[in-house]
């Protein structure tokens, strides 16, 4: 005889019936599987709904069912926590592992803030006129990443090492990154693809986009400024990518789409949105425990649909689990910047966290990046966190 | 009672028994299995073997077993067919479809041939007094690619649409490409990676690369200079890649290592080689049946071994599957450069292909890339074909 528990959650909490992200955790000696949160409970689904498709070690299967399938499970999921729940669906959330939730098919990063992306022109190109490149305001720029590179929450992040070369060194040297940098960011899981050959247009991307999560998008400044002219960033970002492990639903965040700041010039036809979709998102930057920029996703320039469309409107297959990240968040106040080149100003205004001068990370430096959006029925709903800290790396040669 | 046949091979095969590539067939109605070429048989080798690991869709299970089962395996092929074989492991080529040989993990694209980087400064950029940026003689420049894009030989392109803005346009325009070009490279197959954090030495790289396929990196050259800057080419790039559907063990491209090109300035310590990496890999280039280009991959600046230990060391994860080429293989002739802007020069000298003037690609053209290499015991070898036919597209907004 099994037993059933009826739930309860706070009324206050960022996890309840508003929300349900799913992700994926493995209680003690047991394989992993999808679940959904609810306040702190870990809820099992394919105990909860007996559905086999959520007895696997990640989003996928279920995803590739389609927007539909997306639909009906959150309302099954929904009226299930209204009444007790089998016991054994049911696990404590300290008491289990949390795991990759989704498994990454292609990987591609965005620039889509005007505010970072003028920042970053200053800093790198501080001759130019205009901060922004040229095609900046008429198409979301991006560039495809390392999808083994992405790891969950608590995942240790070890110092990258390379190449760079100074403005005024003779030769590049090799190293551990002096230059080690985070970039707070939204990440957006795609549920379901388009084949090669054709494209999903902007105002279908909500059947497409099956929920976001937080993005730590580590970065070697030192690496990259050496590397990335002609064909872009590859070892200052490559090394590792750091992702919440609750995806929430896009469902979830219907009280939190907002109007884009206004584009102009107008954007091409295929750019265009018939809906509002901006995302009213508070990302909080948390080093060693002390909150030092609270970056607004409402002000990105360009929407999660618009680089979606942009991404296949030439014909580029997309897939279940392809991720597509936003790029730094950045508001228009210096305490809003999600990066802390820009924090700092390239390193020469330091913060001051816990008492001590900062700049760019140190061995033992711990991130967490936070966030939450309006939910329905006037409650707000959370994010989870991307934690990681970073390892010194002793091997590499001079 | 099963019968037995003994395969016979012409002498001048480019798939003797020095060769034996590895790829996936299906006979039809049944699923794809993996098999290796010997002359235009194909040979099943769950059947010839007795192993399930090649009773799958693709090399990734075979390949993630390691270097050691790989050279074992090796060797069991040989010697069985030096007997007869079971008819059922036998199928003529002709009778079979070929599928991509395997799952694309990570995918990235190289810029390793010093008289491409060259010809593509000398058109881009062609106010600077070098050609190369500062970087391009100190560490191989490269960029992550769209796994998904990656088909076989065979599968038709579609013509990709795109923003595209030409110096004197007062704003991009959307459309087709019209600068639709190939380039002719090698990609190389990882066999077994390294964990996060790790790195592959170069001396090591004879252990993680399993074999060699020809690559054709289709590129929309007005898409990719409207986009690039700052992050590097995206949907120029991202639409399709074709690969020959054999992959070409490198236990069997021995008699075809020779050194690269002396490296001056020397390079920092984790790019030397204990071994010679160069690779005397023929490639032809053939424009609607006619050769138009042989590119010389002996000629490449930056060898495979390299492009892994740099990819590694910085502490990026590589997995089983990864795949990553060359960039376009140019010699220093005319007649030997791999992608049609550097041919045409930047479409302002034309080929005569069947006797009409051409530059960039139309649609129904057909490139074909083949190539082959020095084998074991005075015999050459072959890298079957990277084959795609252009097809228009219909749709797309103006």
């Amino acid at each position: 005889m099994s037993s059933s528990i009826r739930l309860t959650v706070p009324a206050d909490s960022l996890f309840g019936p508003t929300n349900l992200p799913y992700g994926v955790y493995s209680a003690p000696g047991r394989a992993p599987r999808v679940a959904v949160r609810y306040g702190d409970h870990v809820i099992d689904l394919a105990v909860l709904l007996g559905d086999d498709v959520f007895a696997r070690p990640s989003l996928n299967a279920f995803m590739a069912q389609g927007h539909a399938r997306w639909v009906e499970v959150r309302a099954e999921i929904t009226e299930r926590l209204r009444r007790p729940v089998p016991a054994e669906a049911v696990h404590d959330l300290d008491a289990v592992t949390l795991h990759l939730p989704i498994e990454v098919a292609d990987y591609v990063d965005f620039y889509a803030s005007e505010h970072h992306a003028s920042n970053l022109g200053r800093l790198f190109r501080p001759d130019n006129p205009d901060p922004l490149t040229p095609n900046w305001k008429h198409l979301p720029v991006g560039y495809h990443g390392r999808a083994a590179s992405v790891v969950v929450s608590g995942t240790d992040i070890i110092r990258p090492a390379g190449q760079r070369k100074g403005p005024h060194d003779a030769a590049p040297v090799f190293g551990p990154s002096t230059r080690l940098d985070i970039e707070a960011e939204l990440g957006f899981v795609l549920g379901t693809g388009n084949a090669m050959g054709e494209s999903i247009r902007a105002e279908d991307a909500e059947r497409h986009i099956f929920g976001a999560v937080l993005f730590n998008d580590w970065s070697a400044r030192d690496i990259q400024a050496w590397e990335y002219v002609p064909l872009g960033p590859n070892l200052g970002k490559s090394f590792a990518s750091t992702i919440s492990p609750w995806v929430v639903p896009l469902l979830a965040l219907h009280a939190a789409r907002v109007p884009t700041p206004v584009q102009v010039p107008a954007v091409l036809p295929y750019l265009r949105m018939e809906q509002p979709w901006g995302l009213d998102v508070d990302l909080t930057v948390a080093w060693n425990g002390q909150v030092v920029s609270r970056p607004p996703y409402a002000a990105m320039y360009w929407s999660p649909a618009q680089m979606l469309a942009h991404q296949t409107v030439g014909g580029a297959p997309s897939r279940t689990g392809d991720l597509f990240a936003s790029g730094t968040v950045s508001g228009p106040g210096k305490e809003q910047r999600g990066a802390f080149i820009e924090l700092t100003w390239g390193g020469t205004d330091p913060v001051t966290v816990n008492g001590r001068q900062r700049t760019f990370l140190e061995d033992g430096d711990e991130i967490v990046l936070t966030a939450t959006a309006p939910g329905a029925d006037g409650t707000r709903i959370g994010f989870g966190e991307a934690r990681g800290r970073i390892i010194g790396c002793e091997r590499r040669e001079a």
